[in-house]
């Protein structure tokens, strides 16, 4: 590399950050200066390093993206991680720790992708991600029904939006759905957010209503891809959601199972006690969200077949 | 864990970092409020993942490190990597990267403390940590001569002064020290301070002026284990340093160089033209990074032995 390339590469060192993030900063900067958009790529520090696992990064579908490889994984069987954030902040890099811990404990490999963030890329960007990295995963000879779709909060939204919008389209669907605390609801209005609001310190009706205009970029915040509480769940693979009691997100996951559930789908709904929002980001250093990851690694391994 | 107990980890979780870095934050901020300690926290996006090594989190002479192992390295030789951030940001977390492809290079373990941060840990807090964690790996069976110092900017400080304390002291030297674009002048008084000013973007003059204070507690710039410039290096095992030609601490590097050598160290310097403040820090995405870490790899092989 010549000092030329280098100085080329100079703006990206001084802002210590991926291009992508430093961007969407700023942007969200713009609408909101309390925003700190810091905060969710500093959850990787909740995380405790998963031992025996080796990572890559690749380019996966146009994205960058790590693959986290557990040793002596079953390498036919694959999750796709999508992190959380809000939509607008958090990476692979990130949240790597919990979705490596999910892989391990379910013996798969995952690929964690940065996908496009709001405000600067609005829905339905993610969602077309999550499709270009799933036929991604085809193209490079897994089976649909040995995929798993995963994620935390605005990944959880994304990982079943993204089934969701296979399922309308009539594609072959992923063999399961695992979510952490998804952020479903992009109006607030479950009684949850009231009667946790003393208790969550991640996720308010504020908050809410600041973020989900980025996502949204003036889209309606009752369409079934972008909020799954109005969409029609028949179909979906299997689905194993959690929560924590204290959620303000809470109602809004519940609901979302028990929709399910009515429609035909087999659920697995998990409300952890007095536990926050994705607390599985503990994982390693608490012993509910090992227990909680230990549960979703033993569905998956059941839920993606011999 | 009970929901009293995750209320005690609440602070925690909603400082989104470890509670050193927090605190320190804190502290720092109301020295000057125009230092961005996020900063060095986020270098870790800078460093590409290496593939071909796992992670294990421990507690080492009661510090927090992680343990990087490369597959099938040599589990008898060691480096203890300190990572940079002028003395008060960074972490284990953040340098994890780039002390793994070393550790990989080399064909050996890495351990990355958290060594103490000032200003809340000022000198010699740091080589009291370096010399504890020597003495930790001694205790688990580790040679002297098998293990290395290694570290950049402030950690390269931290690896130089260890092995220092450890000379004064008459102790068992460790068998090697590798630093990368170490930060030794706490006067800043060096003609490349002012030669290539405009042209590094990491240090200036102004920067040595706000971080030394911090990390000096009120003690002289010219302690001979806070600033190796003032120290006799004669009787230090082999050094390799390295740094760019683009920056303001680079006459520094290369005086304490020529230091060591005139006092029959035996020295390797390696001045890349054209590139800056620990462009190691790129592993994975610059061909001069891998060059420099490769080179590294293959010096710590013959001077770690056989």
């Amino acid at each position: 590399m010549s000092s030329k390339e280098w100085s080329e590469l100079r703006e990206t060192f001084a802002a210590c950050a991926p291009k992508t993030i430093a961007a969407t900063t700023a942007a969200v900067m713009a609408i909101n200066p309390e925003i700190d958009l810091g905060g969710a790529d500093r959850f990787y520090s909740l995380t405790k390093e998963p031992t025996d696992v080796t990572y890559e990064e690749v380019t996966a579908a146009g994205l960058p993206a790590i693959w986290a490889n557990p040793l002596d994984c079953d390498t036919e069987r694959v999750l796709v991680y999508f992190h959380g954030g809000g939509f607008v902040s958090g990476s692979k890099d990130s949240y790597r720790k919990v979705a490596a811990h999910l892989a391990k404990a379910a013996g798969v490999r995952a690929l964690i992708p940065d996908y496009r963030l709001a405000p600067m890329n609005p829905f339905p960007a993610q969602l077309e991600d999550a499709r270009s990295l799933y036929d991604w995963l085809l193209a490079q000879g897994y089976q649909p029904s040995k995929i798993a779709f995963a994620g935390d909060s605005a990944g959880g939204n994304i990982a079943t939006g993204a089934a969701l919008a296979l399922n309308r389209d009539g594609a072959a669907l992923p063999g399961a759905v695992v979510v952490f605390s998804p952020w479903y609801d992009m109006e607030a209005n479950g009684p949850t957010f009231d009667s946790n609001a003393a208790v969550d310190v991640a996720i308010s009706r504020q908050l809410v209503h600041n973020f989900a205009p980025m996502f949204l970029g003036g889209q309606s915040p009752a369409d079934p891809l972008a909020n799954p509480l109005y969409a029609d769940p028949a179909g979906l693979p299997p689905l194993l959601l959690t929560c924590g009691g204290d959620e303000t997100l809470r109602d809004s996951v519940e609901r979302f199972a028990a929709l399910a559930e009515q429609t035909g789908v087999e659920v697995a709904l998990h409300v952890a006690d007095g536990l926050p929002h994705v607390y599985q980001l503990l994982a390693g250093r608490m012993p509910e969200a090992d227990a909680s990851i230990a549960e979703a690694g033993k569905w998956l391994r059941e839920k993606l077949g011999d």
